[in-house]
């Protein structure tokens, strides 16, 4: 069985917008055991997307197009299908009814422009849009099953999941087809992308039917071990062992093996331990509130953060002493250590983590150049401050591994 | 002169990596005044990676093709283009001469492997890779030139503009095609892309010869204008002549024409007032301190922000008075208010905004849903609340556009 993944749109061609549809659907076919033979993009040009709708059908079993569907003018994907099928438009009953729900749903009234997005080839189904107004279809192109999806990220993923996967592997089980996918991943921070991969290296490609590929989330490196076939027990096995081989190699740097985000794994300890936590952020100016505060049921042990940009923000919301400022600067274990403890005071929170550090461009000096950080930690047993030295000069690359570096500190300390 | 562009590797084909290598270059072509007709992405099959190949030989004028140049087995793009052209790889003296050099500037010695990469097919001449190891070549296929670049985004993005680009400016200046390039982009926030979309339906297409484009960026909205021609100056006129109609439309909207963010606006304006601001954030917890300390310089303007999550710190840190929160809750115009006046005194600055809402998914209530947010604003010459609703149920969403509403609160009162 072998798919193609066809995306329109002239943002999509123009570069405008990157394609990051198709490699999620790639990712989604390639779990349910279904090879893709190629992605094609093309824009909102009537005899190109016929060309590319027809050739696919010579050439694939199915296909996953993605955009088109809306109510404006460039929205010509259905035409273009019913060309390349040689069959005409028309209303689609069954599609007018799910608008006409889906519109009063929302109190809005079904606009002539948004009517038309009921005028689908002949022959073709359409597919539910339980969140949004434009419905998909699915129809035969030469003996290739089609599924025409809208563009919209949100919209796409949910409707792949609810027709087009749900289809697929009700047609492998009747074929009995179908095949069983595993797979894990193993998120590291803490040793650059280079080193991962001069450790991993020859593994590649050698752990038995064990598909071993990297993701880099700067500053978090995913390790992904994937396998599929038609013995689910031998899968698992697969998979595991070669979880093993890798955690041999750098299991000292992965904080997750669930997916879970490094403020996740962190919310979690702090529930464990029913401990609460306070931040004093400088250079990071709310970044790691952010993140921490991401997490749906954060308010359950976050307090809250001092983003203390300015020195006197620091000596008022935390009480840092102009003399350790003046003896130290802002940059210095003796400033970090006395933020902490200013915001476990402040809160009256069981830790306090804080940061303050040289995120860049400017603000580097031969002794603190631009990528020195320091963090400090502050516990019901313990208060301390570390300072650490990162090689980039780009700001926002900075404050992204600062803040990882601050909620690693916190994880291995909770974890202690 | 039609384009397509061909990413190889099975990275890109099962998902694991996001092609922005094609979004890239396809930019890139636009601007240098040439269509895209399509894009391909196959991964590392002899098969498939010829038929590409060849395909693209018969359709388009040039092809820019990604990937698979390396040392590795999996690096087959050489021997698939020699079979799509019908001709033999052979040794190019030239690829090893560079190669060679490269490979000595390093301290490196060339293995057999390295070595192989200078297997080219007969015909091909090659492009020095003055950052990498493996060089690039072109070669007609069919009637059309193709360009192979590696994969690595740095190599290949020095690549198609030391080579391509400069290739095809040369071209287009020997027969006269020459042509130019502008853009200009209104972001947009406060109306939903929908109604955009509405209120601009019928410029799509018309504005004569000014490609209109829309960019969804969550909550922001980016309207672009485009046009590429011959005659420098005509083209400036219809760009600018296209930027009045959307004015006309959804001026009132239009925070930035120069591609600067809401933080950045904001960061130039309390800069030209010489004013200095404050944040109180609940529910947003950090992201509106962390957009604004992402501008470098901003500490010139930004002192604080108080991230007060719990009551007790917005009443510990902020003042807000213990009666203000028992009787109208975290989330009242009243909450907000004192927020913004608490923050605006801790900090001593000239301004603060505070933000206090629910976003999601839990915590809403009948009479203040999940997507209810309070702003307060507190400046020199006034102190307002104001309450609104957004529709959404995401956590994400909500926080986003809490954020950028805040933001635009402040914009406009620095504006007035």
């Amino acid at each position: 069985m072998i798919a193609e993944i066809i995306s329109t749109g002239d943002e999509v061609l123009t570069g405008t917008v990157v394609d990051a549809n198709a490699a999620w659907i790639a990712a989604r076919l390639y779990e349910t055991g279904i090879v893709v033979g190629r992605h094609v993009c093309v824009g909102d040009d009537m005899d190109r997307l016929t060309d590319v709708f027809f050739e696919a059908g010579q050439r694939a079993d199915i296909a996953i197009v993605t955009g088109g569907l809306g109510p404006t003018l460039d929205d010509i994907t259905a035409s273009a299908a019913a060309r390349a099928a040689g069959v005409e438009l028309e209303e689609n009953q069954e599609a007018l009814a799910y608008m006409t729900v889906f519109f009063k749903r929302f109190g809005r009234p079904l606009s002539d422009s948004d009517a038309k997005q009921s005028l689908l080839p002949r022959g073709a189904s359409p597919l539910l849009n339980s969140v949004g107004t434009a419905p998909g279809f699915t129809l035969k192109i030469g003996r290739c099953r089609f599924f025409f999806l809208p563009g919209v990220p949100f919209e796409m993923r949910q409707m792949m999941d609810e027709h087009v996967i749900v289809s697929l592997e009700a047609d492998a089980a009747r074929n009995g087809t179908g095949s069983f996918y595993r797979e894990k991943r193993l998120s590291l921070f803490g040793l650059p992308e280079a080193h991962v991969n001069e450790r991993l290296a020859d593994l590649t490609g050698v752990i038995d039917n064990v598909k071993l590929g990297m993701l880099a989330e700067f500053p978090v490196i995913h390790v992904k071990l994937a396998a599929s076939g038609h013995n689910e027990k031998a899968l698992e096995a697969a998979v595991s062992a070669a979880a093993d081989r890798v955690r041999q190699r750098v299991g000292e740097y992965v904080f997750s093996e669930t997916g879970q985000t490094m403020e996740e794994v962190v919310g979690d300890l702090l529930i464990r331990r029913s401990a609460t936590l306070a931040l004093a952020e400088s250079c990071t100016g709310g970044m790691i509130a952010s993140r921490i505060t991401n997490v749906a049921g954060s308010s359950r042990y976050f307090l809250c953060s001092a983003v203390t940009y300015s020195n006197e923000a620091k000596m008022r919301l935390l009480g840092v002493p102009a003399d350790t400022l003046d003896a130290f600067g802002a940059v210095s274990e003796q400033t970090a250590r006395q933020m902490a403890e200013g915001a476990r005071r402040l809160a009256g929170s069981d830790y306090a983590v804080s940061v303050s550090g040289i995120a860049g461009p400017g603000g580097g000096t031969p002794e603190k150049p631009v990528g020195t950080v320091c963090i400090g930690l502050c516990g019901p047993a313990q208060s301390f401050a570390r300072q650490y030295q990162f090689p980039f000069e780009n700001r926002m690359a900075n404050k992204r591994i600062f803040a990882e570096t601050a909620l690693n500190l916190l994880r291995k300390t909770l974890n202690a």
